[in-house]
């Protein structure tokens, strides 16, 4: 896999916040999410890193990734309660202030109207500068400034605000995958070929995932690289290189 | 939730390593299964960070996180293949060498023999200075140096070695453990007894660590507990579940 300073890769970092996660309270999803969202942009998901709703922790983890790759994704916070301290913290690591964006408030007045509180009207500040992310789903807009897209921690909400960011983002060539599935064999026997292969695509990354069940053991081999007609040599290479060790069962799968 | 300086607060992170996460073809799961684990032992998760499979970042992140937290757990990286590069990137920033485990080698020939090849080999090396975690689950143990603990990637053994960090930790309660182990039984048999005899201990902790392969499968029983006394009894009570419910192959065992 490529380093962060490869020209022609588009890195991103994902940042999630929240007591709820590191208490193991709730299973986080949008890491996966956002990862395969822009892995079909050609955007390499390089580091993520998972904070409590602590002010300094989250403007310090912010910082480090926001100087090091290209962007940066955040999830969770951006509620109406006292712990939702996203916004405030992304202000002061931009060295800004937050304003009741009138977008907004206009929204939540048609919503809400006499009932528009204090508490909700927390989750219509914005830093200075920054712009909406559109939410097709339910409640406010997510927002981004400079390189960092504040997104909502709950996954549908997530979901429906990253299909705003897409479009913003400066796209990487897009990474192709093809996985070769071996059957009754263990990765002890398969690592061998699979390293000599991969010893000589190092432009490529080459993966092994065992898996065992009541449907017997084995290992998902996944290819990934930038090339396609590459790609498709590689498999082929593989598979050989495989049957040559004496592993027989072994054919290209489609992962849906 | 308490700062990391906090005087009677012990603190502990999550380092996640693989290409697999980032890229979003597997769903990890362990952080909040290590969550809840520390939880219990009183021992707060304080950050988690995921990252690939590339030397430079796993010893950068590690080093940052070990000098700031009691404790590091990782997950990830100590198979056989080629992009298993976890021992080497602990005995990197930890500055020392990898050298073959004797205990985990003669593990190894005991049940490969012949076929102990070099990828195999592999999963023999230890960092000198470090000591075993065992694995009651299959496969070699993992490791800890330091203040880190070095665990697999596949959630159903990280969480069996988990059993064998939780006694290391400070400010985690004494606690003892014994195992059951079922055979030719899956979980789905296993689990109304085994949630019966957990309602009634709920200051207990049993878990359950399916097995599958070349020796036929079943499950570990893992039982956790502070009272060695009340231990004894329990181990007792479900294997006469067990037995109650026509699950006649178990028995208790040594998990050296």
């Amino acid at each position: 896999m490529g380093q962060p300073n490869d020209e022609d890769r588009v890195t991103a970092a994902v940042l999630i916040i929240g007591d709820e996660i590191l208490s193991g309270r709730t299973q986080d999803t949008n890491l996966r999410d956002i990862a395969r969202y822009l892995g079909v942009l050609g955007v390499d998901l390089a580091e993520a890193r998972t904070v409590p709703d602590v002010m300094d922790e989250i403007v310090d983890a912010l910082n480090a990734l926001r100087a090091r790759y290209d962007y940066v994704i955040t999830t969770g916070g951006i509620g109406p309660t006292h712990d939702d301290i996203t916004a405030d913290a992304i202000a002061q690591a931009f060295g800004v202030e937050l304003y009741e964006h009138p977008e907004i408030i206009a929204m939540m007045a048609a919503r809400w109207g006499g009932e528009l509180n204090a508490a909700r009207r927390r989750m219509a500040r914005v830093p200075v500068g920054g712009e909406l992310v559109k939410n097709p789903v339910q409640g406010p807009p997510g927002f981004t400034i400079g390189n960092v897209f504040t997104l909502a921690g709950v996954p549908s909400i997530m979901r429906g605000m990253l299909e705003d960011v897409g479009p913003r983002l400066r796209g990487g060539r897009p990474t192709v995958s093809r996985t070769v599935r071996v059957e009754g064999s263990g990765e002890g026997v398969i690592a061998a070929p699979l390293e000599a292969v991969a010893k000589a695509h190092p432009d490529m990354s080459l993966g092994s995932y065992p898996f065992y069940g009541d449907g017997g053991f084995g290992s998902n081999l996944v290819l990934r690289g930038r090339d396609p007609e590459q790609l498709i040599a590689v498999v082929g290479e593989l598979i050989a290189a495989l049957k040559g060790a004496g592993i027989d069962n072994v054919r290209e799968i489609d992962v849906a």
